[in-house]
Parts: structure tokens; C-alpha cells; sequence
């Protein structure tokens, strides 16, 4: 087999929402479609991948590199001995003189070819991507449907709500309630004591009963962060995410020496040096704190079992690994790595919002779908975004599309 | 005034060669045009830049991100109080809305805006840039010539010469030894003790007193560390770079402990976040060692200073400072900052080697350009790339240029 075309669209967000961080209403994110040269049901078999949201898309670094480089390999370079494609060796062959460190947008390129191609090989193999992941990292596949745990992220900050905000919020709450979350994160902003608490009992109440864990997304001021941290406890958070810059590990692992709460952070992590460097100096506690290093952020599954290995050696679970991303195949990673949770965008109104359409969220848990691949195909506001990619094939009107026979 | 227009140009390096990490033929850089809309001469200001060689160009990010994201903002906004641009304003313009962490290809994306923006400012003050840096840092700028220190990097493997490769390494430093080098570094590949002492021999030989560093790129094989370091400290080296993997700094402060030869490394680093990593958990020495950030690749002159200043703060000096990348803008900041050394290409024949025409090496001293701006004017094998960049202006026939009017 070989790939015949890789095309990569970026997508605008336009969510009217922001964290302490950064507003999403100029967000954007890449969508990529890999077409092969293999026909099931009369239709040639396309690997998709949509991108985690929150550092643009990747479409620069795509068409200028990887794309280029993928389909500059030697087709036989990519395909494992049964003759069938191989993520892992296409991630080695994209990596070929690319230098270390510098870990900022490359694994997020990388890792979205990596999910496209995981997609893809899921699908030839029919079998649900779940079940090829467990076998990848060694783990028994059940014969039977698989669960998985999911909680409910939302709370983000609405500025056209204005006065109307708590009340908003605690729609939202008790929406992802209502849906059957057993786990909320909603968004804080690290700016004033007051303001926090207030958000934060909304929420406990609007919960009803569901944990509820809070997010200041690196943005505690340290002006307030010994304060922040003794209110915040008395509220019995799940727990608190990136109370420190990302790679601030120094004032990390003084919150964690310090908090009782569970502490949860990675997700601007992209990297096995980066996430050992947490492991290393964050003082984050193995029986007690969250890692939630993004797989396809992250130069895709190979090295984000890499990032596994080396904490599961340092004595941390599976279960402690959250990844971040609400999307299918974070969702897919979970259930099939044996992870602890999977992040789920609880407004289904975002095209990355839920998981396949019709999936039952009960006390937390979902059953795995067994479509092939990741199941993009299941959720159609998503798969608005990825159909087109491969109409435009049979159709050429598309303009930021790349086939093999025309890469410069 | 205002920006009118920026073009950029993504420049194949083809260069035959390689270090322990990646082969520059394949490699690209960034060349960037901003045009004003101030006219001195009868011509418009134009400010120029070029890439730092190593992690590719930055086209896909300067033309999906930041090129739009610059000339969306208000031109009032990049202005300071004479009314001039500001390339610090201009980069916190650029970095709205950009999350914390992953400091990979960004830095570099807006340390190019950053660089060009330092040569249209200096240029519109008619007066070298090192005299606006040391101004920008709170040093004095003397009234008469400023000279700095350089050494000169080659020493590269050229798969090319096969047997004659040791000859070929004899003859690049006995060069750069003729042109007035008085240091020297050349590259080893680190998996072998023997192949990396020869090498280094033959180096110090054709350097007639000249004193050689030796660089692995962060390639030393873990399984010769020990006694590679022993071997290498007879032979009095006068800095060795990249003993570790950029992010490694646990490895890197053993090998600081053990060995009494000079470090330099923090070339793939690329922010305060990482450089403050370095500092905390590098175990480098602040009387021995050598920081070789790179300011372009590390989004540019105001980060740089901040990560000074915080290694000022832990008793380093700015003569530990030796900037990676051996290009212009780079010698400017050297003068202009009070650094320690400049690295320059010694080898005349690559666009990006040397320093301007003519420039005279005393010794390793040389005599700062008093030409308007970077002086890139005055490097024509560099400027050839970098002129036609505006040409395309006057007759429309580039096409990977943007122009203020049609960015989408």
C-alpha cells in the first residue's frame, strides 16, 4: 500500500470563550485527511486526524515540512512486515534531521500525522483504534466492549454573558450534570481570591454532587498564590490545573509541597525531554497529582508511551495520565492505553464538543465505540470539517490542498 | 509612520556538510523584508533579516500567524514616543493571544520580525545597530569604534571527501587561522573517543596556537561519556559544546561536575522559560562556562536581555554570553550588548559566513560596522538574498510574498 495524497485545511474556531490564557475567538486548528491506495467498499481508505485546540493549526509547518518529507519517503519505509502502514516509522521518517529541544510546534505536526495514520491503519484492519492501541503498548485486548472514565470540561469565561456570567456558568455545570459527568472542570482566573471563590462555589453547587476541578491554566498570580491556594482547599476541588507556567517546575513543586489538593498539569508539554524535566523538578506526587500531556501535541502514541514508560519507572499509574484534548482520538488513547481519564468538551454545540453523536455518558463512564479507526465518521460536526478535505480529490476547487505529484 | 509591507522568502541552504545532529542539505532558512513608509535616499526604509541556520525556516508560521497578526495591529500601537517603531511593542503585538510553553518554532518565527524591525529602526536613525542595543541595555555607547570578539566555526563533516576528510578539516582551520581567528571550533561526532581525538589533534595542529573548541551537537553516546571526557581534557579544548541534549540537564550537570573543561551550550533553547532551566538545573559554572542562546531563534532582543539579566542576577558576567548563530544581527548584539564572542563561518564561500565585506579579524577582535542598521548592505553573498525580497515590490512577480493589502 501507499499514500496516495495528504490534505491539511485550517480550520477557524470562532468560540466566543476564553481561559486565563488566551480568547478562542481567533483560535484556529488543523484538520488532515491521508488517502491511500487501498479500496474497501468501493471507497479508497482515508486516515483523519483533528487537531487539539488551544496552539493554532499546524498548517505552515505541514505544507512547508512534513507533508513534503511524508511523501518523500520511500513507501516501503512506511509500512511494517505485514505491508501495512506504520505510525511508528512514519513519525521516525518526518523526524529525519530535525534537531533536539525546541519543542513547540513541530510534535503537534508531527503527532497529527501521527493520528491520521492511526486512523488509517485502524481502518484497514477494521477494527476500532482502541484495540490496535492496547495491543501497541502490550496490554490485553478484552474481547468485550471496553469503558472508559470521562469527565466534562466547560466553565470557560463568556465576556458577552457580562453581569450574567455566574449564572452562565452554572448552566453549564449543571448541563455537563445533566449529560451524566460525574467529574466538571470548569475555567478560573488566577487574578483575584474573590472572584475564584465565588466561580468555584457556583460550580460545587450547580454539580450537585459531581466532582468539580478547577483551571487557572498557568495564570495563579503569585501575588495571591498563598492565599489562593489555603481558600481553594477548603472547597474540596478534584483537582487544580497548571497553577504554575508550564515550564516554571521550581514554583510547581513548591505549590506541591505546600497544597493537600491534587494538582494536574502538562498539557503545554510536548515532549519526552520536557516531560521528564517534570518528572524530574516539579515535585508533583505520584499517589496524588494528574499528568496531562497531549498525544497528538506530542509527536503522536510512540512517544507519549515513551512518556509512560519513563513515569510508570518512577512509580506513577496509568491512571494518573489524563490526557488533554477533548477530541475522538484522545478518547480512543484512554480506552485503549488503559489511561485514567479522558478530557471531553461537555458543550456539544463545539464541532469538538462530546463524543460519537448518540454516546451515553453514565456516572462518568462510556462504552468504546467499535467503529473502525477512531470513528470520526460517528460525529458529524466534526466530520463536516474532514469530509471535504478528500471531496476536493475528485474535484480539484481546493487551493490549500497537497498532492503527492505536486509537492514542490 | 506605518509597516507597508512584509515579504518573506523561505532560501534552500544546499550546503554539503553535516554535524553529529543534522545535514544542512536539506535545510532551509528565512530571509524578511519589512518596508516602510518612510523614504530617505529617495528609497523606503526597508528592514532586513535572515535566519539563524539549524531548525529550518519560518515561513509557515510568519506567513499563517504572525505576519498577519503584525500588520493587523494598530500602527500606533508599534510606535514609541518619538513616533518610531518600537520592536519590543511589535512583539508583544505578536505574542497576543499565545499560550505559555512550547518555545520550538515561534521563537524563531518572531525573533526574525523582532531583528528586522532593529535594522528598519536603525536604519531610520541613520546610526549602527550596537549603538541602539547598548542604549536599549543601559550601556554607554562610546563616541569612537567598537570592537568585539570573535572566533570562527567550521570544521563541519563533508561526507563528500571521504578519506581526505581529516585533510579537509586541516585545511578549513589552518584558513580560518590565516584570516585572523585566534578561536577556533570545529565539529566531532561523538561515538567515538578515538575518531573525536584525531579530529581534534589534527585541528590544534593546523591551528598553530590558535585555540580549538569542539562541539557534538548533544550527540556524545552516553555509553563513552566517562572516558571521552578524560581523553578530551588532555588535550586542552577551549570549550566543549553540547556534551548533552538540550533539555537534559541532569545529564548536563553531571558531565559539569566531573570535567574541568569549559561547557557551552543553549543553542536549541529558546526563551527565558528554558534558559532559567538551564540556570536552575544545568549545574554550569558562571566563572567557566558559556551560554549560547540564540536571540533571533528566541523571539528576539527583549527576551534576550530578560534571560541576561536573570543570569546577571546569579553572578554570571555578559562575557559567558557568545550567541549562537554567526550571522550580522548577531555581531551587533555582541557589540552592542558587551558579550563575550561572536561566532562567525569562517568559511567565506557560504552566504551566511563571515561578517561584512572586508571586515579585517585582528586576533579575534574585529571593529564594529558603523553603517546604518545590521549592515547587511555591506555582506553582498548575503544580501543577494535578501535585496530582491523588495524588488518584488515594484514588479509583482514573487509569489510567496504577502502584502498588507491582501493578507486574509
Amino acid at each position: 500500500m501507499k499514500i496516495l495524497a495528504i490534505y491539511e485545511q485550517t480550520v477557524p474556531l470562532n468560540a466566543p470563550m476564553r481561559n486565563a490564557s488566551v480568547a478562542y475567538d481567533t483560535m484556529t486548528a488543523s484538520a488532515l485527511a491521508v488517502v491511500s491506495d487501498c479500496v474497501m467498499n468501493g471507497e479508497p481508505v482515508v486516515g483523519y486526524a483533528f487537531d487539539s485546540i488551544g496552539r493554532y493549526g499546524k498548517g505552515g509547518l505541514l505544507r512547508d515540512r512534513f507533508i513534503p518529507r511524508l511523501l518523500a519517503a520511500s513507501p516501503a519505509a512506511l509500512l511494517d512486515q505485514r505491508g501495512l502502514i506504520d505510525p511508528d516509522a512514519a513519525v521516525a521518517a518526518l523526524m529525519k534531521n530535525e534537531k533536539d529541544g525546541g519543542h513547540g510546534e513541530r510534535p503537534g505536526a508531527v503527532g497529527l500525522i501521527d493520528a491520521a495514520l492511526w486512523d488509517l491503519r485502524a481502518k484497514l484492519e477494521a477494527r476500532p483504534l482502541w484495540r490496535l492501541l492496547a495491543e501497541r503498548a502490550g496490554r490485553p485486548s478484552p474481547q468485550e466492549a471496553q469503558t472508559f472514565d470521562v469527565y466534562g470540561s466547560c466553565g470557560h469565561f463568556r465576556p458577552g454573558r457580562g453581569t450574567a456570567e455566574l449564572d452562565g456558568l452554572a448552566r453549564e455545570v449543571q448541563a455537563a450534570k445533566a449529560e451524566g459527568f460525574s467529574t466538571i472542570k470548569i475555567k478560573l482566573g488566577g487574578a483575584s481570591i474573590d472572584d475564584d471563590l465565588a466561580r468555584t462555589r457556583v460550580a460545587i453547587a450547580a454539580a450537585e454532587g459531581a466532582r468539580v476541578a478547577v483551571d487557572v491554566n498557568g495564570k495563579l498570580d503569585a501575588s495571591i498564590e498563598s492565599g489562593w491556594l489555603q481558600a481553594m482547599a477548603q472547597l474540596n476541588v478534584a483537582w487544580v490545573e497548571e497553577p504554575a507556567s508550564p515550564l516554571d517546575y521550581h514554583r510547581l513543586s513548591k505549590i506541591a509541597a505546600v497544597t493537600p489538593m491534587p494538582l494536574a498539569t502538562g498539557e503545554n508539554l510536548f515532549s519526552l525531554d520536557d516531560a521528564r524535566n517534570l518528572l524530574r523538578y516539579g515535585g508533583l506526587q505520584p499517589d496524588r497529582d494528574l499528568i496531562q500531556i497531549d498525544i497528538s501535541l506530542s509527536y503522536g502514541v510512540a512517544e507519549y508511551l515513551r512518556i509512560v514508560s519513563e513515569f510508570e519507572a518512577a512509580g506513577w499509574s496509568r491512571a494518573a495520565f489524563v490526557p488533554h484534548a477533548g477530541h475522538l482520538f484522545a478518547a480512543q488513547a484512554v480506552a485503549g492505553l488503559g489511561l485514567g481519564m479522558h478530557e471531553s468538551a461537555s458543550d456539544l454545540s463545539l464541532p469538538f464538543g462530546g463524543l460519537w453523536d448518540g454516546t451515553a455518558i453514565k456516572a462518568g463512564h462510556v462504552a468504546a465505540s467499535e467503529a473502525p479507526g477512531v470513528g470520526f465518521e460517528l460525529k458529524s460536526s466534526l466530520f463536516q470539517w474532514l469530509k471535504p478535505l478528500v471531496a476536493r480529490d475528485r474535484n480539484s476547487a481546493g487551493v490549500s490542498s497537497i498532492i503527492a505529484g505536486t509537492v514542490g
